[in-house]
């Protein structure tokens, strides 16, 4: 089951042995288990070789049923090794009541995969991952568990892949860093790399197409749909890309200059994945721009750039180039695609018939967002007191000062609790979770909850979507809304 | 006439003399030349000892109607000064046409002041500027003078006084920077900071409370009325603070410090105008932090901080200390009233019976900005073709790198074209001004003219004032609407 969790996970649950059945239990198979995932069919698990039927259990789940609900017709793994807290003998009693059957013996051995697809050999992902696309990779964690942790665990990090996913191996694995004009280039393996001084930081990354989907409902855009959850953080370890670039010989210039980045993924054609950022930023030791080998405190997920990718806090998630291959100092921007031909922002009134790539800036640091991950659209709460809960974030290590959470589509606003971290000043990279406890009014039936937050320079989120439409689905930022009705 | 036009303005109309009069000329007080500044009255203005009535002139007038009636009822002198193209022949020979009679002689002796008052020793300002206090002084100039230069004249640059204005001497003028515990504190006349290298930037200023009127339509806040023009662009000489730090010997330290200015301005109480920002942008020789003598290659009017002033480049008006008498490098923020129990910034649910100062971060950086400053509100515009004129800004060093316009009230999104210098990437300290030539809609009687512009970190203005009132009515910063009529 581990190769489930990715290579940062634990397995929590590793004592568990299926028992010699006193009498000859039900067999079924891991489709049979699929069928059952929903009230209407029953919601059946699978732990080890054993399945249960927790139809019952689910609302009486700790953790809300919810959670649960996330594991229903699969396994348990993946979701015990999130949150440890399972693994304990009164857990595993409460499930043995539910037991049904065990799984077909021939049904735990791994699916042959067709030689010829790209993308055969990308990892195994967690099962909580809501997916974009497969191919490329694209899929983002529920909100629910989003803001279940102020770091995200590496199995539900949110996962933005352009192109198959590269194998590498960690001992002949080499960072190219081209030399300045007349300089000598380096060629570092990853001992060459760790001989620099480890600086760890905790960065929010997030894609400029976080939320496009609200973007969508506007008007058709090019682009993954993804909802409030192509944002996670995680505490990195690496160098730090000032040293190594100053040990290559690089010093700041007056005139502009870039350091531009090669990731190892290409494409049938060999066009790497590629992106740049302003050498201003890469050569101040403040910005804390990371060539990045550890992920919470584990080698980095082969989904998140094993063995080394670029960690730029503050930035659009674009410029964190994974699987690096390559490093240079140039006086223009990336000619990448990925730099040159998205990632910009556009007025409403650009059409693809229109569209004048030069004319924008490339994305950089990001402006400021937030949004509410419980309860969820369309969900019905408890009239009395209701808990919404949420995260924001700014770019450019702008503080979030204040989210404000509206329950009448904002004419009225409370401000929500900042949980999380201090937020050290002009380098707030991480995101603050926050939460509302507030009473429903009474006598609502129904509650259009908005939530807007301020950074440190007072930029704050824009009212509605469809003025900053643009044709790419980036940059969604308008106030989050979701509309919930009220039991009576 | 100089006085007029304060220290900085170079008058234009010099070589005008009284002509014996042909025939005994009509006498006027300027009392009487007062009452004629409207259509209905006819509108007259004096050049010199001459008044004449321009009614039938206004329309004709090359700079548009409005510019002239800037001076109706009263003196050309300051008008011209700013325009020095009106100082020819030809534009005399027009003006002789409508000569209507002269002023009376006793009538340009300056009036006398009452010396109990406090502000008695204020300079003289420019007629143009809409006066919002009279004490302390606080004036905008109209729109349509502010973004007719992408430099704003002296004379009608926005004036934000807290207190009198102070009367000082540059030839005993000194300024005590504070030495680091244990070191020697620094008592700078003008000569010692001329010898620091002079530092040259454009920067832009703003009020924290520009456009405080268009929240005050809302709910009533506490403020000065301040329309869109409590900003204007400078360019700035004087000394790096960074500079000045160093001689006396203070450098940047692991924890976080302030820099604390103090004005030779003051209250009966003696108490002077004070605030602060962190050190680490004041030592940032990138952040290009000023202690400025030189406004616009003039000293500093006094309006603006004779002799020195502090300019923080991309930060709010409020940390611009004038007057500036004392440097200390603090622990904490200025304990002075404005850094701590004003310019900060609250949800539109706090009031003052509740409102927590010490929970809010004083205003440094200043959110993205933008307005109309062409038409006016309520204007009539032709139908056909209308230009729409204005300023965009962003706090921090943000370039703008966009505006858009709607004359749909928000529905459909035209791009501004930007004018002004090009921007220097993360020292974009100064606006764009910018405008767009959009035809009429056919058959619409009337325009709802929208702007909001977007700068390199993406972030954008919100939609409507509401969700971003607070009781101060600071950081008005949503689309900014003017609503004109179109002539069938």
């Amino acid at each position: 089951m581990g190769t489930l969790l990715g290579l940062g996970a634990v397995l929590a649950y590793h004592d568990h042995r299926c028992r010699a059945a006193e009498k000859s239990p039900h067999i079924y198979t891991r489709e049979e288990v699929r069928s059952h995932s929903s009230p209407e069919t029953r919601i059946w698990v699978t732990l080890g070789c054993e399945v249960f039927d927790v139809t019952e259990f689910v609302d009486l789940h700790p953790g809300g049923p919810s959670k649960l609900m996330l594991a229903a017709g699969g396994p348990l793994e993946p979701f015990w090794a999130l949150y440890a807290v399972h693994d304990q003998p009164h857990v595993r009693e409460i499930l043995a009541q539910y037991k049904v059957g065990e799984l077909s013996p021939e049904d735990t051995a791994p699916s042959t995969v067709k030689t010829s697809d790209p993308y055969a050999d990308d990892p195994v992902r967690h099962p909580a991952l809501k997916v974009n696309s497969q191919r490329p990779f694209n899929a983002e964690p529920p909100p629910e568990l989003l803001t279940e942790n102020y770091i995200t665990p590496n199995p539900i990090f949110f996962t933005r892949n352009h192109l198959p996913v590269p194998n590498l191996d960690p001992e002949t694995y080499r960072l190219h860093v081209v030399g300045p004009p007349g300089g000598q280039s380096l060629c570092l393996s990853l001992d060459d790399l760790y001989q620099f001084p480890k600086h760890e930081i905790t960065v929010t990354l997030q894609c400029a197409g976080n939320r496009r989907s609200e973007m969508t409902r506007i008007k058709e855009v090019k682009g993954l749909e993804w909802n409030t959850g192509a944002i996670s953080t995680a505490h990195w370890a690496g160098a730090r890309l000032c040293d190594v670039l100053a040990k290559a010989g690089h010093q700041l210039c007056g005139t502009e200059a870039h350091v531009c980045f090669e990731g190892l993924d290409s494409d049938p054609t060999g066009t790497a994945y590629g992106a740049s950022i302003p050498l201003a930023r890469a050569m101040d030791p403040e910005a804390e721009v990371l060539l990045a080998y550890e992920m919470n405190g584990q080698p980095l997920p082969r989904d998140h750039g094993f063995p080394v990718r670029v960690v730029v806090p503050g930035v659009v998630g674009a410029r964190h180039v994974k699987w690096l291959g390559k490093v240079s100092v140039e006086p223009e921007e990336s000619y990448s695609h990925w730099q040159r031909r998205d990632y910009k922002g556009f007025s409403p009134s650009v059409d693809w018939d229109i569209v004048d790539f030069d004319s924008a800036p490339s994305i950089q640091e990001l402006p400021v967002q937030s949004a509410i991950t419980e309860p969820k659209d369309g969900e019905t709460v408890q009239s009395g007191e209701v808990t919404i809960k949420g995260y924001a974030w700014s770019g450019g290590g702008r503080a979030v000062v204040r989210v404000d959470v509206s329950l009448d589509g904002g004419l009225t606003w409370q401000v929500a609790e900042l949980d999380g971290e201090e937020q050290r000043p002009r380098k707030a990279w991480a995101w603050r979770l926050w939460q509302l406890q507030a009473p429903v009014p009474a006598g609502k039936k129904e509650l259009n909850i908005v939530c807007k937050a301020v950074d440190d320079s007072y930029n704050v989120q824009p009212d509605t979507v469809a003025p900053i439409w643009n044709l790419r689905g980036v940059l969604s930022n308008a106030w989050h809304r979701v509309h919930v009705h009220v039991t009576p």
